[in-house]
């Protein structure tokens, strides 16, 4: 089982709280890319090793146990903010902003240097981290929560990093399962193909 | 084509470069895992920020075009600490240190509240990029790089974050394809399998 917890919190005030920790969130996204890319010398990397430990002991004055699971407010606001690939709060998220169309769902993103595999290229298990998220939205309402059961990537030439599209839909229902597809692509086209099948876990099919 | 960039570096020099970045890296993982769980208020996220953003200006003094690559030593020294799931100097990875044995490699690593899906569980994504290298590994030896052709992952149950265990071996060879499988599992036993089939890309078969 799971724990969706509910906040007592208005929308107003779950707008309050993105408007605190989300400008937290994208410096820390910033220096996830400066730590990787820096040549600066060990007295440089010292001082800032220093402010990054001061930052981190400030916010650890009061933090919740474990991880921050997926909170909804009173109104109903789902607040899936510690996600790895969509969390506002998540620094590891690029993040992704699934975007409904007629066909399905969709994403417009840009991956840096901290999603590298090949050099220059993302890893081909970001695009695996990326595609399930997007196959499983595909294949998930609000109401009925559905979890990976299998899926299946190809890779038909490597993705580069920068600005990246990843879509998927619905190709199917069978009962529980719903099969979805989709791609990752580059300004030059399609890089990755994915399909997959999402189940309706048993604690969710009431 | 990949840009694999050898450094006029010793195998003295890599121990020295990564002792001064590693630690770095690491503040920056506490860092990110402290992002997400905090409750401090508004004024006390605002210093942090300060704190963070003067850390990143310092860092960004002297810094590499792009992503970080792929180096290597003067003493062939591999040196991939950009890749997300590996890197020493990549925040974003947990890392992973993979290891050998008879059959295949292997890697013992923790994931925290930064690769979450499910609340409380690893993100099906992330698991599918953990498996991805793992499996990538054991296709691959030093001389012979190889990427991923096609990968399938079945998910039997969900991931706890915690400690965790990835394996994977060679089961088939075929001219440039490698074919491998290998698993995930938490200390209750397997949640994901996985086979890939990699490839020895075009430019790689000299």
């Amino acid at each position: 089982m799971l724990d969706w917890t509910l906040e007592n919190l208005s929308a107003d005030d779950v707008a309050r709280l993105r408007g605190i920790y989300e400008p937290l969130t994208e410096s820390v996204r910033e220096l996830i890319d400066a730590t990787i890319r820096t040549e600066v010398d060990a007295e440089t990397v010292a001082a800032a090793k220093a402010e990054i430990d001061a930052a981190t002991a400030r916010l650890r004055t009061d933090q919740v146990d474990g991880s921050y699971g997926i909170r909804f407010s009173t109104d109903g606001d789902q607040m899936p903010w510690g996600n790895v690939v969509i969390g506002v709060r998540n620094p590891v998220a690029p993040p992704l902003v699934v975007e409904q169309n007629e066909s399905g769902v969709f994403a417009d993103f840009h991956l840096g240097a901290a999603y590298e595999g090949p050099p220059g290229h993302v890893h081909g298990g970001v695009a695996a981290l990326v595609l399930d998220h997007i196959l499983g939205a595909a294949a998930t309402s609000r109401e009925k929560p559905r979890l990976t059961g299998t899926i299946t990537l190809r890779y038909l030439r490597m993705t580069r990093l920068g600005q990246l599209h990843a879509e998927a839909a619905i190709t199917r229902r069978n009962g529980v399962k719903t099969f979805t597809a989709g791609h990752l692509a580059d300004d030059e086209g399609i890089t990755v193909e994915a399909e997959g099948v999402f189940i309706q876990p048993r604690w969710a099919r009431e």
